[in-house]
C-alpha cells in the first residue's frame, strides 16, 4: 500500500480572518478574462468528452489559451434607439475570440473534430450565458488548435484507470474555510448573476466584485454593468443600481456581523451622464480584452492574503495537467478537512508534484492549520491526515467531476 | 434633353449559335467562389439597405472581396458514421470565410454597424442556400471592413435621386439571347439546385455544368456534389447520381433538338470506392478554396465564346460601382431589346464609361447585332436606339432591383 | 505517336486591329490585384522549387488564392511630416495579406515546410518589388495552407517526366499578334515599371493603363501612383505626373502612326489639393483591396475584344494545373505561330481538354486565323499545323519555365 | 503637504527564508509565456514613446493582452538535415503571435500608427532575444489594436506633469530581501541567458529554473531548450546540458552555504533519443502556447510562499495604470527600505489606491516587517516610513523609468 508523504504543521501565521487588513475580489462570469476561461473550460469538457465517447479514453489536449479581443459598441435606452436600428444600442464592432490550445485530432483511425467542437462549445457557452448577447451579431469565433508534441497520450478510459504519472514540477494550493468576506464576495457575485438577475434582466454578467476589510469594517465595491435594452433610462438605471446595493447589502449581513458598506457603480456621474452601461451586458463589448489564467484562482477569488498559483486552471486537460489537479484538489480537501474536523480556524493545503511519479504520491502533502482556540493540533492531526490520504487515493474523481461539469474552475 | 451616344451596327462575327465550337460553364451556387459571390452580394445588400434604414441614402462601401479557405472533413453514409459521432460524416476543420471590403461606420452622428450587418448576413446566406452546413461547427465566419477612402460618399436616397458620376473607366457588356447550350447550362444549374433538390435532398448546392457543343452535338457534364447523409449507400449514390443524369437530359430537350449527351460525375470510379462524396453540399469541405469574382459573370454564364467584362459584380456598391451598373444594365439592354425587337439572331451590347459624365450618359452605347435571314439591321436600328436609350435613362433602376434583390449577379 | 486534333480555319470575325472600337487595360504589378497574382505565383515557384529540391518532384499544391486587405496611410511631401515621425508619411494601420492555398506537407517521411516557405516567399517577393514599403511596420502577412485532398499527387519529376492527365475540362485561349494598342498598354506600364521609375522613383508600382481606340484615334489614360517620400511638394509631383505622359507618348509613338492621346491622373485637382499620392507606391495602403484571378489575364492584358479565359493563372500548380498550362501554352503557340510563319494578321489559338487523357492530347486544339491580304488560310495551314503540334509535344517545357519564372502568369 | 497614509508594522508570520518549505520559479525570457510579456511590455514602450514623441505625452493606451500559437518544427544535429533543406531543423508551421490591446490612435489633428509601431516593437524584440529564431519564415505577427473607451487621456507630459488620480481599486505587493533560494533562481536564468549563452550559443532562450528548499536543502530544476544548430551530436548536448548544471551549482554556491543539488532537463532519456531539443530555441516552436501575465510577477518570480498580485504588469500603460505601478513600486520601496535601513530579515510592502486619489496617495501603505534578532519594529519604523513616503511622492519616477526600459515586468 502507498505510504503517502502527508505532512500536518501549525500555519506560522494569524488566521486570514484575523488580520488587521484584508483583501478579496472576484471578477463575475460576464468579466472579460471569465469569460475566456468559461469558453477555455467548457471546449475543454466538450473535448474530453467527445474523446470518452468515440475513443474511450481521454487523449492529450489542452485548451487553456482563449484571447478576447473588444468589440465596439454604443447604448440607448430601452425605448431609444438610432434611426432605423432596433431599439437599444448596438455592437458596431463584434468581439473576436480567437480559442487556442492543441488537442490530438485522429486516434488509431478515429477522426476527433475537434476544432469544430471547440467552435461549437464556445458558441454554446456565451449563448447559455449570455442573453443579451446575439450570436449572429455580436461576436467572431475563430479556433487556432495544433497537434502538441505527437508522442504525448494521455489514458483515463472506461476500465482499468490508471493513475497518471506527474509530467512536470507543480503546486496546488487550497484554503478553508472562507473568510466572512471572502463568502461575502463570492456569494454576492454567485447570486447577482443567478436569483437577483432573474428578477433584473437590466443587470449584465459582467459583475466585478471587491472587497477591503479593515479590523471589522468591510467594504464592498460592487462594479456591475447595465444592460441598455432592459432600462428605460437614467431613472431606472439608478433604480436597479440601488437595488444591487440594498440585494448586497442584505446578503453580505448573513455571512458577518461586522459593519458592511456596499458601493456600487461608483465611478458614475449621473448628472453628466455617466454610468457603467453595456449593451450586451459586458464590457467586452467596448475596450475590454480578456485572457484566460488571469482572474479568479480555481476557487472562485483573487486572495492576495493568501498564497495562490499563478496555474491556470480553465482550459487545462483534467486528467494529466497537474497544476489543475492539484489546485482543485489542494481545495477539496481544504474544505472537506473543515467540513469533517471541528476545531479548525483556517487550514492551507499544499500538494507538490514529483516527477515521474503517480499523480497520487505527492513529493508532500502539506497541511498548515491554524486550531480554534482550545484546539491543539495534535488533536486534529490525525482527522486531517486521513481525509488527505483519502483524498489522494481517489485523486481521478477531480478529473471525473471537471469532467462532467462538477466543479468550477474559476 | 441628353443626347446619347448610341451606336447600332452589325456584329463582325457569326451569331454564336452559328459558330462550330461553343464552350460554356456555370459553377453552382454551392461552388467555392460562387459562395463568395453569394456572400458578398447579400452583405452588399444588407449593408445598401441598413443605410437606406438609417440615413436615407446608400453610403460609400464595397464588399466585393470575400475569402474562402476550405475545410477538412470526412464523410460517411447515413447508415454509418465514426464511433460516438452522428451517422454521417462530420467537418473537422472548419472553412473559414474572411469577409473584406470598406464600408462607412458613421455619418453625422449614426453608426452603422457595417461589421456585424457583415457577420449577419453571411451567416444568414449560408443558413438559407446550405441545408448540410451547420452554422455552428462547420464555419467560422471573420469580417474584415475598413473604411476607404474618407471623401467619397455616394447619394442614391429616397428622394430626388441624382444621376451619380461615373468615377472610373469601365466597360460593360450583355448578350442575348442565350443559345442553345447556354440556356441548357444555366437552367440545369437552376433547377438541379431548386425544384430537383426538394426531391432529392442528396443533390448538393456544389453543382458545376460544362457545356460544350461542336456542331450540333452538345455535351454537358455536370460535376455534381453529393451529400453523405441523405444517402444509405453507393447504391443509392449511383441511383442519384443516374436521376440527375436524366433531369438534365430531359430538360436539355426543352432548349434544342440537337443531339445532347449528358454525363454526371464523370471522376467516379464506383468499384475503386471514389465518388463525389461530401457531407456538406460543398466542396469548400475538403480541399477547395474560393474567392469573388473568379466564376460566372454577372448573367450568370462564363462564355469564352464572347466578349466578357473582368469586373467581379458581386458585392460592388450598386450605386455608383460603373463596373457593376454597366454590366448589369448591358445584359438587361440586350434582354430587353431581344425580346421587345424581332429579327434578331444575336446582340451584343457595350456600355463604355467616361469619367466625370454622368452614367446615363456613358461615351458610348454600342449595341452589335446580327439579323435573322431577311431582315436588315437598318430594319431594327430605330426601335434597338429606342430602347438602349430608355434603358439609360433609367440607370438607377439597376441600383434599385440590386438592393432589392431582383437581380442577380453570378 | 500521336495523332492530335489539330484544327486550323479562318477566323470568323474582322482582325481586332481593323474594328472600330478596341478596349486594352493592364493593371501594374503594384495594383492590389496585380500584388495578389504576383504574390501567389512566387509561392508557388517558391513551392514548387522546394518540391524538386527535397522529394524530387513537384507535388499537390495550389496557392492561387491569396487576399489583400487594404491599410490605412496617411501622405507628406519629403520635406515635410508629423511631429515627431520621420518626414514623409506613414502606414497607420498596415496592408494585411493573407495567403491560402493547399499543399502537400510531408512526403515519404520528409518534410516540406510549405508555410514558412510561404510566408519568406511572399516577403521576398515585397521585399523586391516595392522599395517604399517598410516590411517591418507597412504589412502583415498570414498563411493558411491546407493539405488538400490526400490522394492527389503529382508527378514532375527530374527523371523520365511523364505528361500528366488533364483531370478537369478546361480552356486555354492564346492571341498574336498584340494590336498596337495592346502593344502600348502593355509595355507602357512595363516600362513605367523599370526605365522610368529608375530615373524617377517617386512614380510608384501601382500604375493601372487604360487605352481606348476609336478608329484611327488611340486614347491611353494612366492612373499613377506617387510616392510622397520622393516629392518635394506638389510642383514636382506635376512635373513627374508630365514626365510620366511624355514617357508613354513618347513610347506609343514607337508602337503606332495613329493620333495617341496620353493623359495621367485625369482625377486630379490640383488646386484642390487632391492629387494620387502614396506613401508606399500602392494603393492597398488605403483603401484598395485585391485578390488573385481579377486582373490581367495570362498575356498580361485585359482584352474585352477578344475571348478571354475566366482562369486565375497566378498561383496554380504549373504540372497539372490544365487551366493553367493551357492559357500560357495556347498564348505561347500565337506568338511563336506569329513569328514564324508569314501572312498572319490576327491568330487565335484555343485548347480543350479531355478529362483522363494526357495534357498533350487535348479534345481540340483549334487555331483560328486572319491572314494578310493575298495570303490564303490554306497557305499557312499547314505551317501552323505543325508549330501547334510540336509545342504540345513540348508541353511541360511550360511547366519548366513557370518553375524557372521565365514565363509571366499576369 | 500630503500626509500619507503608511502604516508600518510586524509582519505576523515567519521570514520566508526561515520556512520549512519553499517553492520558487522563473520562467525564462524564451518560455512563451514570457515571449508574451516581452512582446507586451517592448510594444508599450513603443507606443509611449511614440505618444511622447508625437503629442508630448503619453495618451490613453494598454497592450497587455498577446496571445502566442505554438508552431511546428521538427529538429536535426547541426551537420544533418532533411535532403534539400539547410542543416538543422526547421520550422515548419510558423508560430503565430497576435498582438491585442487599445491605443488611441489620432489625437488633435496627429496620427500615432499604434499598429505598425506594435508590429515593428514585436518583431524588434524577436530579433533582438532570438537568435535561432528566422523572422522571415518563423512566425506570423498579427496585430488587433483597438480604440478603447473614448473618453480616456491620460496626461504625463514633459511639461509640468502631474500625478494622475487612480482609476481602479488595485493593488500592489512587493518584498524584500529575495532569499537565497529566489537569488539563485532568478540570477540562474538571468546569467544562463546573457554569461553562458554567450561561450554556448547551443543553450536556448527557454530556460525554465524551479527551485525547492526543504530545510536546508534546495533543489534547482532547470529545464533548458537545446539550439539544434550549434549541435553536432547527442553528446555535444550531453556536454551541454552538464555545463549548465555546472554552471548553475557554481553559481548557486555563491548565494548560498547550504546543500545545493541542480538537474537539468530531468525528463531526457538519451538512450531512447529523448531530449529537449528546439531548432529556434523557444518550445513556442512546437506545441506550447503562451500568452500575457501567465508567467512571472514584477519582480521577475513566482513565489507561492509570498502574496503575490493576479495583475498582468507587462503591456499595461506605466502612467494611469495603478496595478502596474503599485506593483513595481512596492517592489522598489521594498528592495530601497532593505538597502537602506539595517536589520531586516523579511519586508513586505503593500499598496492599494483608492479610485478618485492621486496615485501618491493610496490608500494605505502598509509595510509589514520582520526584524533581524535585537532589533524592534520601533527602530526601523521611521525610517521605513521615509523611504515609502519619498518614493510615493515620486511615484512618476515609476513611469518614467518603465517607458526608458529601465525596469523589467517580468
Amino acid at each position: 500500500m502507498t505510504e503517502r508523504n502527508i505532512q500536518v504543521a501549525e500555519l506560522d501565521r494569524r488566521a486570514v480572518e484575523d488580520q488587521e487588513v484584508e483583501i478579496v475580489e472576484r471578477k463575475g462570469i460576464g468579466h472579460p478574462d471569465s469569460i475566456c476561461d468559461g469558453i477555455a473550460e467548457h471546449v475543454s469538457k466538450a473535448i474530453a468528452q467527445a474523446y470518452l465517447d468515440r475513443v474511450g479514453k481521454v487523449l492529450h489536449y489542452n485548451t487553456d489559451e482563449t484571447q478576447l479581443v473588444a468589440g465596439t459598441a454604443y447604448q440607448e435606452w430601452a425605448e431609444t434607439g438610432q434611426p432605423g436600428a432596433e431599439k437599444g444600442g448596438e455592437v458596431i464592432e463584434p468581439i473576436y475570440i480567437l480559442v487556442v490550445g492543441r488537442a490530438t485530432k485522429e486516434y488509431q483511425g478515429t477522426n476527433i473534430p475537434v476544432d469544430s467542437i471547440a467552435l461549437k462549445a464556445a458558441r454554446e457557452y456565451l449563448g447559455e450565458h449570455f442573453p443579451a448577447l446575439d450570436l449572429e451579431t455580436d461576436v467572431i469565433i475563430d479556433v487556432k488548435l495544433g497537434e502538441g508534441s505527437g508522442d504525448l497520450q494521455t489514458v483515463f478510459g472506461e476500465e482499468g484507470t490508471q493513475i497518471p504519472m506527474a509530467n512536470d514540477t507543480s503546486f496546488g494550493v487550497g484554503h478553508a474555510p472562507l473568510t466572512e468576506t471572502e463568502q461575502i464576495v463570492y456569494n454576492a457575485e454567485r447570486e447577482l448573476n443567478t436569483t437577483f438577475h432573474e428578477s433584473h434582466p437590466a443587470l449584465g454578467q459582467d459583475v466585478k466584485i471587491m472587497g477591503k476589510r479593515e479590523g471589522d469594517e468591510i467594504d464592498i465595491t460592487v462594479a456591475a454593468a447595465m444592460v441598455d435594452q432592459h432600462l428605460s433610462g437614467i431613472e431606472e438605471y439608478a433604480e436597479t443600481v440601488e437595488a444591487v446595493r440594498e440585494f448586497v447589502t442584505d446578503l453580505a449581513q448573513t455571512y458577518t456581523d461586522r459593519k458592511v458598506t456596499v458601493e456600487v457603480n461608483t465611478a458614475d456621474d449621473l448628472e453628466n451622464e455617466s454610468y457603467y452601461l453595456t449593451h450586451t451586458g459586458t464590457s467586452a463589448e467596448q475596450g475590454d480584452d480578456g485572457s484566460v489564467g488571469r482572474g479568479n484562482r480555481a476557487n472562485g477569488l483573487i486572495t492576495p492574503n493568501r498564497p495562490m498559483s499563478m496555474e491556470a486552471t480553465s482550459g487545462k486537460n483534467p486528467v494529466n495537467h497537474i497544476g489543475k489537479i492539484y489546485n482543485l484538489l489542494s481545495t477539496d480537501i481544504a474544505e472537506t478537512v473543515v467540513s469533517e474536523v471541528d476545531g479548525i480556524r483556517d487550514l492551507q493545503v499544499r500538494l507538490l508534484s514529483q516527477i515521474g511519479r503517480p499523480i497520487d504520491e505527492p513529493h508532500v502533502a502539506d497541511a498548515q492549520v491554524i486550531t480554534e482556540e482550545g484546539v491543539a493540533v495534535s488533536d486534529v492531526e490525525a482527522e486531517i491526515r486521513e481525509v488527505v490520504d483519502e483524498k489522494l487515493a481517489n485523486v481521478t474523481d477531480v478529473t471525473r467531476q471537471v469532467i462532467e461539469g462538477d466543479i468550477s474552475t474559476f
